[in-house]
């Protein structure tokens, strides 16, 4: 079984991960244990994790509506209600058995459940493998503002199985593949390279790449837990994109953008912000642009959405003083963070950066 | 100015308080100041607050609803909601200004917003002077629940300042009272028995004791900050207190106990049980239950009431694995914690601890 040592705690990777799993949580005496997931996963993902799991330890599953629509205070009241009704102490644990929306959300309600009780992840699809596995940071939403009620809490340990992903559709395995593409942006060309052809890869591969992806972002949370720095650098494509996801989540008639499809938008925008403030090279850029469009499908943006979306980005949490702050590529392979934008370049960005072929 | 030394903060006491926050604020470069309060408090206190609050940073101030009945997610959210309108990023920190439910929710708030941010205390009541003030616990209630959404988190700095204490109605006072008067039965005898004849009590002297009730507490949080051991013993009184105190609050036809007032029933209960389980002495039982029922009213409890409140007993946060757990005084001055007790048991200190005159 491979290891990864986050902070404080591991992420270990494979089938045997559920054995090592069972064996911590007998050895932790808990009351009682709270596994948290979704209808969805809960109907395709569950048997599999309970067949494999061996705990003696009695258990309670509480599911929740799937969507990041419910990623929300409400969503937490009723499960904290429900687990006081279920009997969980502060000697209880949570497992969380889903996507990110359920590992944030579990997170977040396990810091806070009675000021603080255990937490277990299992991740079930590749964005939270590649992205909320590590790290600790937990969260939901308020309206549409994205995570911003949320804390640094750190799981006890995180299990990462490559066969939850079969129950994956492609648009889903295409969201985390984002996640893992911003990975090789930010810090591997080497890796960028190795992904940027998604036809080209091996998917019995994955569980390297995931791992790869997993000590990357580890490698950069283990040197500034609390984002005062280096950190931010793991937010490329996430301020705007974080603005173009809560733009369609808050307006109904938009079709919701799936996560990784929205910061595949803000790595192409944030990529354009870099190479026109003289950061990136335009052959670079052009590179970037290209690959992603290959893979993702842009939406078009009218005038009017674009200011809409630029509304939005006053809530991004690297914002201060009023100032929005974005993190640029200087390199594939290599990027900067508390970078100033003004939105009249964010707003040119939108309307030069996503036509097919325009140089 | 009296400062004591907490968990990584300071508690400073007096009007020159105001001066050394103004200081810190100024140090910081804020982005902004939130300062939260409720409505009785912004009118009796915000004057004296922002005359002697000497900061160039600019705030805002959010006011909610006062009672315990508002200590819930649902304000947590309005808050939240209110400081996302307002351009509270993470460079901006939390002022609370009022008695508990305001510093326990609005550490809580500060604790999540944006995923953690400063926050500093300025209690208004004796009782959140004396308990609010050292500890780092924040929270809110869910349903009649109480505190079982909450962090450990420490504020940057609470000020005292008696002043305050001008505003405040002779019951609030008495509330507070019930807390320093657990503090001197827990760990101090010569505190209690200076305390226990409240109409000797001068209270021009009120500083002073607020001050070696803070010592106290802190003294215990110190060697426990997240609760494991030694800390529960604050909880005397509590563990039926609040059940009293939850019950009181979901039933609309009784009338809104008091956190002190629900405290100090839960004492006299509390010591029945330590006395009929061979730890305290009678003698001491009598003494104590004779002081805090001439100091405070208890109510009648019917079976039913009773039945009822044993119900609430299944919430408190140290139970374990469905037992319910107790500190016990084993002398004025000295508690234990960890006690398990028989809900027979309580029901019989119900009905024979309460009555006047009965041994």
């Amino acid at each position: 079984m491979e290891i990864i040592q986050a902070q404080g705690y591991d992420v270990a990777f494979g089938n045997e991960a559920h054995q090592y799993l069972g064996e911590l949580l007998n050895q932790q005496q808990y009351s009682k244990l709270i596994i948290l997931t979704d209808t969805n996963c809960n109907e395709l993902c569950m048997p599999y994790f309970l067949a494999n799991l061996p705990t003696t330890v009695p258990f309670e599953i509480i599911e929740i509506e799937p969507g990041e629509e419910h990623k929300n205070l409400q969503t937490v009241e009723s499960v904290i209600q429900a687990m006081l009704e279920l009997g969980a102490d502060r000697k209880s644990a949570i497992l969380t058995v889903g996507g990110g929306v359920i590992t944030d959300l579990g997170g977040f309600v396990a810091s806070v459940y009675m000021r603080g009780i255990d937490c277990y992840n299992t991740p079930t699809t590749l964005l939270s493998m590649v992205d909320a596995s590590v790290g600790g940071k937990t969260g939901v939403d308020l309206g549409s503002v994205k995570n911003c009620v949320g804390t640094f809490s750190m799981p006890k340990l995180v299990i990462v199985d490559v066969a939850y992903l079969d129950t994956l559709e492609a648009a889903q395995l295409k969201s985390g593949y984002a996640e893992m593409l911003k990975h090789g942006l930010i810090c591997d060309k080497d890796y960028y390279m190795h992904l940027r052809d998604i036809r080209a890869i091996d998917f019995a591969d994955l569980e390297t790449f995931i791992m790869h992806s997993v000590a990357i972002k580890n490698a950069v949370v283990s040197q500034d837990p609390k984002e005062g720095g280096l950190r931010k650098i793991l937010n490329f494509g996430h301020t705007i994109g974080h603005a173009i996801e809560s733009y369609h989540l808050s307006e109904s008639e938009k079709e919701t953008l799936l996560h990784g499809e929205a910061i595949a938008i803000g790595m192409v925008l944030e990529a354009y912000l870099s190479m026109i403030t003289g950061r990136l090279s335009q052959e670079s850029f052009e590179l970037i642009k290209t690959d992603l469009m290959s893979i993702y499908t842009m939406p078009e943006f009218t005038d009017k959405d674009i200011e809409n979306i630029l509304e939005w980005l006053k809530f991004d949490k690297k914002n201060e003083a009023g100032e929005i702050k974005c993190v640029f590529l200087e390199e594939i392979g290599g990027a900067s963070f508390d970078n100033l934008i003004d939105k009249n370049l964010i707003f040119r960005a939108f309307r030069e950066s996503l036509k097919e072929g325009v140089k």
